[in-house]
C-alpha cells in the first residue's frame, strides 16, 4: 500500500530545512538532514472543516482515538489495533489545586490507556502504519512505555503482526515481563542502551521492519497529539491557559503543541496555550537548552524517572521549538520532589501514576512558586503512565505500614499513638 | 443520614431465612441467621420502569457506572468518588473464540478500572454508603483489589474520608505500596489471613467504622453487578448464551447475576445467560459444594490465583443460588492453565490479566473441552484485575528473553537459529 494517497495530508515537512516530501509510510526523515532532520505531518485544514465539525464529532460513541480520524495520518480503512486507546479520563481536583496554589487544575490519567502509558496513542499508530506500508513485523529499541505499548497493540492484531523489541541487558525483568507476555520477541542486547539503539536500527533497516522509534517517525507524534484533542474536547474546547507534560524524548509535548495547534486551525477552538515542559534534575538536557539557547549536549541519565530518562533526546528541537511558540516555559524537578509528588497526587486524588507520570505535576507547584504560573490561571496536566508499573520506585516514596499483634488493645494503643 | 429513603429500594432480605430489612447503611447480615445471613437488595422494578428506559441510559453522557444510578442502592444526592469506575471495553476476539473451540467471544477488561481492577465498582459504592451512614472511616482486611480499590476510591474524596486497611504481615511490600500511596492508613498484622479479618471486625464494631468487607455488606455485590449490566448494555441488549467469572469469595459471580437478573426484571433484556464459576484447583471449595451439594468446608489456599485464593469464602451461597438459577456450571482450572492462558490471553489480544483475572478464560476453554459449553454458544468473560498488580506471577508465565552482544551478524543467526 507504499504511496497510497491520505485523504487529508498534504506533505512531510522537514523542520530543519523546510523542504517537503510525500507523506510514504516509511518516510522517517528528512535525507538530507539526517537525525536533525525530523519531519512533520501537514494537513490540508481547509478540506478538513468542510468535511469534518463539532457536531459531528460529538455524535460519534467511539471514544478511542480513533474519533479523531480526519486529524490521524492514516487511510482510514487500514485494519486498526483493537485496544481501547484514548478516551482517558480527564479529573477536576479543587484538592489539588489548592495544594499546588492555583485556583483551577485538571489531571488526565494517561495510565488508564490498555498498557498502562500514554505511549499507547503512538504505537496505535505504528501499527497502523506499518500495514500501510506493507510490513507486518514493527520493531524499536526500549525498555519502557513504547515497548510494551508497541507489543500489547501488535499482540491486539491477533497474531498477524510481530514485534520485535531490543532491550538493553540491564532492563529489569519485570518490564520485559509485559512484554513477553504480549508475545513479542524480545532481544536483551549486552550493551549500552546507545549499542541496543543502533543495533536495532541497522537490524531495522537490514530486515525491512517497520521503525517505531517516536523521534524518527514523523506519525508517532501524530498519535500522541491525540492527548491535548482530548482534554480540548473534554474540556467543551475551553482551552486552559497552561498544558503541562513531563519531557524525555520531546515527542510527548511536541504532539500536544500539534494537537492544539490542528484544533486552532480547523476551528475548534480559540485559544493556544501555553505549555510547561518539565523534566527531572538528574537528565535535563532539553531544558538545559531550552534555557540556554544552545544546542543540544548530551548527559548522564541519573533519574528514578526513567520514562524521561533519556540523555541524548531525538525530538528536542520540535520539543523546544512548540514550547517557544506557545510562549511557555521549561523546570526541572528533583527525584524527592517526583516521589513527593507521589504520595501526594495518590493520597488526594486515588491516582498512582509512575514517577515520570507524575513529573509534570511536581513542575506546576514549583512553576508557581517561581512565578511563571499565576495562581489565578487555570492548569491541566497529563500523568502520562501508570504507577503499577514501577512499584520498586513507588516503595521509596511511601514509608512502612503500622506492624502490630492481632489485639484488640495493642491496635488501641497504636491508633491513640497516631492520634487517630 | 442513616435511614433515608431510597427511592427504588423496597428491602433488604436474607437469602437464608427470607426475613426483610429496612434498607439501612449499616444492616450488614441478617441478625437471626448470623454469617449466613447475606442480605440481598430488592428493587421497587415497576417504579425503576415507570421512571427510566433505554433512550435515557443511551442519552446519559456519563460511561461510569453511575449511568445505572436507578439500579444502584445509593442517594442521587450523596457525594460519590471522582475516579472513573466502570465504562471498560468490551473487545470481540475470533482469535481467542478460535482458540477456544467457539464462534463467538467477547472479553471485558475490567483491570482498566482505576485502581486495576473490578473491585473498584464495590468500593466506589462502599464510599457512598459510608457517608449516607454519617461515617467518614471505612474498613477491610485484604492484601488484594478489595484493598487497593477502597483506598483509592477513599482518595479520590480529597481527603474528606480515610481507609483503614488490615493486611496480615505477610503481605507482599508491592500490593502494601499501592495502600500507602493512596494514604491509607495500612495495619499489618502479625498473624494469618483469619486473625487479620477478626481484628478488623471486632476494630470495626468497636470504632463505629464503616465495613467494606464484601460479603458482609449487602451493597457490595450491588456495585459489581454494573459488570455485567454493562457487558448488556455493550451488547445492544442481546445477551449472550454465557457469562463466565472466575471465583474466589462468591460475590463477583452473585453480583453478575443481580445485574442480568434486574435488566430483565425492568425489561432492557429478554434472555438470561448461564453462568460459568471458575475456580481454581488449589483452592475450589465452592466448586466443591456446588458438585456434591453439600455445604461448604473450609480449605488451605494453594494457588497463584491470590485475588480468588478464599480457603473459606463467605458469600458461596449467593454464588451458588445465582449459578444454580442460571441453570450454569462450576468448573476447576490448574496454575499451570492460568500461567498458559495469561500468555495465550496476553499474545492473543493485548490484554494483561493477573492470574485470577484471566482463570474465567481458561475455563472456557476446559468447558468446551468437556461438553459443558457448546461451540455454537456465545460467551462473555471478564478479566478482573490487571497483570501489572502481580509482575511475580507473570513471569512464572513467561520464558527469558534471548540474549545477544550488540553485533549484526550474531543478531542474524540468531533470528535464522529460530527461524524468525
Amino acid at each position: 500500500m507504499e504511496g497510497k494517497k491520505l485523504k487529508y495530508v498534504k506533505d512531510l515537512v522537514c523542520i530543519s530545512c523546510g523542504e517537503k516530501y510525500e507523506p510514504l509510510p516509511t518516510q522517517y526523515l528528512c535525507p538530507k538532514c539526517g537525525e536533525k532532520g525530523i519531519l512533520d505531518v501537514e494537513y490540508d485544514y481547509e478540506k478538513i472543516k468542510t468535511d469534518w465539525n463539532k457536531q459531528d464529532l460529538k455524535a460519534n460513541p467511539d471514544p478511542s482515538i480513533w474519533r479523531y480520524l480526519p486529524l490521524l495520518p492514516i487511510e482510514p480503512t487500514t485494519p486498526k489495533p483493537t485496544l481501547r486507546v484514548g478516551g482517558t479520563p480527564l479529573y477536576k481536583s479543587k484538592v489539588m489545586a489548592k495544594l499546588l496554589g492555583i485556583e483551577t487544575l485538571y489531571l488526565k490519567d494517561d495510565g488508564l490507556n490498555p498498557t498502562g502509558s500514554l505511549k499507547d496513542r503512538a504505537s496505535a499508530i505504528a501499527v497502523v502504519k506499518a500495514q500501510e506500508a506493507g510490513m507486518n513485523i514493527v520493531s524499536c529499541a526500549s525498555t519502557g512505555n513504547a515497548a510494551s505499548s508497541l507489543a500489547g497493540n501488535i499482540a491486539s492484531m491477533g497474531n498477524e503482526m510481530k514485534a520485535v523489541i531490543f532491550v538493553p541487558s540491564r532492563a529489569p525483568i519485570g518490564k520485559v515481563t509485559q512484554l513477553l507476555i504480549f508475545g513479542a520477541l524480545v532481544l536483551s542486547v549486552k550493551g549500552s542502551y546507545e549499542e541496543t539503539f543502533y543495533l536495532s536500527q541497522e537490524a531495522i533497516n537490514k530486515r525491512g521492519w517497520y521503525n517505531r522509534n517516536a523521534a524518527i517517525n514523523p506519525y508517532l507524534v501524530e498519535g500522541k497529539k491525540t492527548s491535548s484533542i482530548e482534554i480540548a474536547e473534554q474540556l467543551n474546547w475551553e482551552m486552559v491557559d497552561w498544558l503541562v507534560y513531563s519531557v524525555g524524548d520531546g515527542c510527548t509535548i511536541a504532539g500536544a503543541w500539534k494537537g492544539v495547534y490542528d484544533l486552532k486551525q480547523i476551528g475548534f477552538i480559540d485559544k493556544l496555550p501555553k505549555l510547561l515542559g518539565v523534566q527531572s534534575e538528574g537528565c535535563a538536557p532539553i531544558t538545559e537548552a531550552f534555557k540556554k539557547g544552545t544546542d543540544l549536549i548530551p548527559v548522564p541519565e541519573n533519574t528514578i524517572a526513567d520514562s524521561i530518562a533519556v540523555g541524548k533526546p531525538r525530538n528536542y528541537m520540535k520539543a523546544i521549538k512548540a514550547i517557544k511558540e506557545s510562549n511557555g516555559d521549561m523546570i526541572n524537578v528533583s527525584d524527592q520532589e517526583i516521589l513527593d509528588m507521589m504520595k501526594t497526587l495518590g493520597k488526594n486524588t486515588g491516582i498512582f501514576g509512575e514517577p515520570a507520570g507524575v513529573a509534570g505535576i511536581a513542575g506546576i507547584k514549583k512553576a508557581v512558586e517561581n512565578g511563571i504560573i499565576k495562581s489565578s490561571e487555570s492548569v491541566a496536566v497529563v500523568i502520562t503512565g501508570n504507577g503499577l508499573k514501577d512499584i520498586k520506585n513507588a516503595e521509596k516514596a511511601v514509608g512502612a505500614p503500622l506492624t502490630l499483634r492481632p489485639d484488640l488493645k495493642e491496635l488501641s494503643q497504636l491508633l491513640n499513638d497516631y492520634n487517630f
